[in-house]
């Protein structure tokens, strides 16, 4: 059986009671370690599962997968993925992006989904099982923004000096449009070949590097400037949520211009761009946390925030 | 410190490591027991905690709620929820529909949701702390179906003889128009007030119901023949959900007029409407479950999934 388990947000004690039981038992267990990270090492995991984790790295996974389904119709081997394994997958993007710009083929980009690590146990016969945990996509929540007043999910990622894609910007539109909120997921680079290295047929790895919400706010008035379709500007309200359902969590409010200068501390950072149709109750949860509440409330009215 | 603790979406063994050495040490345990069930009843809970947990049904978390945050400045109190403790809150919808026929007032409405008692303990000045947990939100992951395609999330609730209420095909029309999936929560009830003797001032309470997947798929074909917008029809693709996270899972992939007709057993029962922008990956992992894999095909291919 290949157990995909999920490790929850923050640190070794966010794994579930039955994900535990499965760590615990399986013959091996890998840790996937190139979409997310928790916010302990490897080496924790291991003292607190009293036996090794294998890591995986893209390569891994993506060239291996059969090293890590070996037997596993006979065993059992977990698969720990942090937060849920069904979760969102930054990486989406970032692949996708690769395989726009002919970098990697798209079949590359389809291996990064853990969904393709179970079609591909289906398709040896190997059952494979989910223990779901907690996901950014819930755990946003934290912000007191209501779950169904948000639209889709995109992903940032990092600009570079020639390469800003805006398809974001198009989809997060959509949701601006019909009042919702959108969650922004920043990007994250562990262990990820740089493009230079890879055009070169290199394989050199970039040290890790993790999006702020300053840089995210940063680059979402960048690409407004070059769009130019009013979507948002600086004055527009969002909510930076940083280790998310971590003890040292973090949370603050206010405009992109604002939130283009905070400093949140260390990742994982996510941040939350307020749609218009926002409730008048998460209006109070969410100014608790505001950088300034005056510049806050002047915002949201001038905004036409609770007016959808 | 008052706790909001996520008990995830199956039984009992869901809960988080960290959320288990909460309940094992807080001063009181409260079990939030009517927007949403384990597959397991209190009892079983109590002997895994291995301590008394108090059911706090809406009347006690609406009126009174100052019994549950008593001396929670000095001690701790953790307050149980199925889910994320700011997972989606079905109830609402209900709320809101009964805050509309004018039955109660706003102000229940807003304090049915688990944000409403942390602004409440903020205002008597205690700290609260969440642990989240896996969600139906992200837990819908299980189907193959990717979260960035999701749009908004809606609430199917028990239609009436005289109330079939339609705002949800609004909402579900804007992600359609978008070609994303829609994830519709399905309404239960537990101890839920009649509406007839809530009318009459009467409290008395119904069986609890929980919707299936093939009562939504007829209450939306219900609605569809009601709206005539088009938005879906017989042939249009879904996925049903049953026990998402538990040993006994149920996916039932179809068409909307074939999951009218299917049994998927116990609660609890969610339902994806499948969106146009459907990715060729996600159609071979959720084909497998198709109730008849002709049909299913036909069908995606006349619907023109995957074109969008």
């Amino acid at each position: 059986m290949l157990y995909l388990v999920g490790l929850g947000l923050a640190d070794e004690t966010d794994i579930t009671v039955r994900g535990l039981e499965v760590v615990k038992k399986a013959e091996r267990v890998y840790l996937e370690a190139y979409t997310a990270i928790l916010l302990v090492d490897k080496e924790k995991l291991e003292a607190f599962y009293g036996r090794p984790v294998i890591e995986a790295d893209r390569e891994k996974v993506e060239t291996g997968s059969d090293e890590i389904l070996a037997d596993a119709d006979k065993v059992d081997v977990a698969f720990l993925v942090v937060g849920d394994p069904f979760g969102y997958v930054p990486a989406h993007l970032i692949f996708l992006a690769l395989c726009y710009i002919g970098i990697i083929s798209n079949s590359t980009f389809s291996a990064t989904t853990h969904t393709d690590l179970v079609l591909r146990a289906r398709e040896l016969g190997i059952e494979s099982k989910v223990i779901p945990n907690a996901s950014i996509m819930s755990g946003i929540g934290c912000t007191g923004l209501q779950l169904y007043n948000f639209g889709q999910t995109v992903s940032m990622v990092f600009f570079t000096e020639n390469w800003k894609p805006s398809s974001y910007y198009d989809r997060v539109k959509e949701n601006v449009q019909l009042g919702l909120h959108t969650l922004v997921l920043l990007d994250i680079k562990v262990k990820e070949p740089s493009l230079e290295n890879m055009a070169r047929g290199r394989l050199i790895y970039e040290p890790p590097r993790f999006m702020t919400v300053a840089q995210c706010a940063g680059q979402m008035l960048e690409t407004e400037e070059e769009r130019q379709e009013g979507v948002w500007g600086p004055d527009s309200l969002a909510v930076g949520a940083a280790r998310v359902g971590a003890a040292d969590q973090k949370l603050v409010a206010g405009t992109l211009k604002e939130l283009a200068e905070v400093d949140m501390g260390r990742p994982l950072h996510s941040l939350v761009l307020i749609g218009k149709r926002a409730h008048d109750l998460e209006k109070d949860y969410i100014r608790e946390f505001a950088v300034d509440q005056a510049t806050f409330d002047a915002s949201w009215q001038k905004g036409g925030y609770g007016t959808m």
